[in-house]
């Protein structure tokens, strides 16, 4: 029985996505093979690729002096190519937890890092105001992270910068309308809101990756592999590939990132409203900072007991709840709702909590 | 309808990979969660994982003081990492032909790289004798490339060595029995033997993996990341690990490395008997260097035209075979034949060419 999947990531997928990757591992289209052998530099594949692109750069609106690319190695793998490639002297990071703090220590290896923003001081239980943001104008670039997996903040506003501005979008791109021209790059991994683990996208400004700083890199680190070769200077993740296709595919089906937004937005408030009014259950994250994707909660005092904590989640489980187990660092509960999570799926896990505050109540 | 493919990777995969992966698609198990979904946290993946690598360390005899992981970035990326990891002076490569001097020009960033022995000298078309190949007792490491693709040259011994011997043997891995123990490490891209593209296979020396050289190296870049964290330090590519367990287990079915040299031996001897007595066809590669994964082969004499080729490649199509064009640098055709590759796949090849040779004479 399909389950109700809050799932940090990888996590629920559309069933247009899941229904045509089975279709295409079977066989992609009427090749007479299946999306697992056809050659990367068949005619096929590249048709499916160039699509696969098109729509990113379709569906996120990105401008034509940016180029979208896929790589593998996940958003860790970009933590350490990004200083590798572009910190000369000076770079700015913005600490929101976890993830920020990976890509900044990836930084210290090759240059002078500084945090010019930071959440640390409450637990990371708040993004840092906009406006609080200051940039240096002598950095090389700044690196934020636009929304926390873990302690569930997010920021969504598009900052201005004097410097070249950096963004991992792991976990929310394409859940909100974006003004990609901010940026000079937005990378993740692909296995939220795109599809299946396997696959990093990279959406970067042509001027931005021939400024390299100038020390040894490996030819596989170095961004202009990659997007010289159009994902294809070694073989990509073609069956990741294929099935960001199908989810791009259904994301425009379903109003693009604006009707990704809506549902975001609906998503979030029904679980939130329903956290501030409940006497067993407590959000964790200060209004105005809160994520749509990720939404940790507790047990509220004194039903906050680990017993409590095991009932409600081998409870969930009679109820195909799944993915609800909180990061260790926040401990309690976390939905994560991406994409293709559904007012239904949203809808079960509040009913069930209602059910669980009736029965300890 | 299912085509006779004989790409050179991606390439054709067993039925047990397609049937299954694709049933894992729609649904994983009994967990009511795609593959595609299912959080590489969860013991549903993990119990995955764990027996991919079992599997691995069955199926290639591979001993107890070694570990298997999983990556991304494909075998490109392990010819940066290897020297990057240990080359401290001076290390040695024999160049039998593109992606070995790929992997070279990677360590010349590191160090200093001596050539011990090529078959530069007659195109590639053969490989070093291995008494030839004199592996100083000076250097940190020696590189190998058990099979090469394009030239469709392979070495079935396994060396000794007085250092550290690391195989790329992304094209001919489980493709017949290995002593394990003569390698330091073995990789690969999976996406010919194992499975589709998207992971990366390292099996590696416990206590090598902590002899890494007194350099600046990005955690993703470790061996020690991934091996201390079983593949998990970030998500790995689940949907192509599932694939590869399938995979493993075809080849346990099949009668193992043993079964699957078997039938390697018998596609080999059948294509290049058919090639050897062809008055139209000619094998490139020298008797004794004949890798038995790719098989490269031209028109012969007057055959030889570019005409005559463009008719080949279209003719073939008709008889359902695809992926025999050949590599730019060789010309020509060639017929690619991993462990999937039936004996009813190479008897429609031979089929076709003797069918075309009728026709041109």
């Amino acid at each position: 029985m399909r389950k109700h999947i809050f799932n940090a990531g990888p996590c629920k997928l559309s069933d247009r996505t899941l229904t045509n990757t089975a279709k295409a591992v079977l066989e992609m289209g009427e090749t007479g093979q299946s999306v697992l052998e056809v050659s990367h530099r068949s005619a096929d594949f590249q048709k499916v690729y160039d699509e696969t692109v098109a729509l990113m750069k379709e569906v996120l609106s990105i401008p034509d002096n940016y180029s979208v690319i896929f790589v593998g190695g996940g958003a860790s793998l970009q933590f350490g190519m990004i200083p590798f490639n572009f910190l000369k002297t000076k770079a700015a990071y913005v600490n929101t937890g976890v993830w920020s703090k990976k890509a900044l220590k990836e930084a210290e290896l090759w240059g002078e890092v500084v945090e010019i923003a930071s959440s640390a001081d409450k637990n990371f239980t708040y993004y840092p105001e906009p406006k609080s943001i200051k940039i240096p104008a002598d950095v090389d670039y700044v690196h934020i992270t636009s929304n926390n997996t873990i302690r569930g903040t997010e920021i969504f506003e598009d900052l201005d910068s004097p410097v070249p501005l950096i963004a991992d979008m792991s976990s929310d791109i394409a859940s909100r309308p974006l003004d990609v021209s901010k940026y000079f790059m937005i990378y993740g991994g692909c296995q939220k809101n795109l599809g299946p683990a396997g696959a990093t996208f990279v959406i970067i400004r042509n001027d931005f990756v021939e400024k390299v700083a100038d020390r040894k890199i490996p030819t596989m680190l170095k961004y202009s592999t990659h997007v010289d070769n159009g994902s294809m200077f070694n073989t990509p993740p073609c069956v990741c590939i294929y099935a960001i296709r199908e989810t791009l595919l259904w994301i425009k089906e379903n109003g693009g990132v604006e009707g990704m937004e809506k549902l975001a937005i609906q998503r979030c408030d029904a679980l939130y409203n329903f956290l501030e009014n409940s006497t067993v259950f407590t959000p964790v994250v200060e209004a105005g900072s809160r994520s749509r994707m990720n939404v940790p909660f507790l047990l509220r005092g004194k039903y906050a007991t680990e017993a409590l904590e095991k009932t409600f989640l081998e409870f969930v489980k009679t109820k195909n709840i799944v993915g609800v187990k909180g990061h260790r660092l926040v401990g309690g509960f976390r939905a994560s709702m991406y994409n293709a999570c559904t007012m239904e799926d949203v809808n079960a896990l509040i009913a069930a909590m209602k059910e669980f505050e009736a029965k300890v109540k």
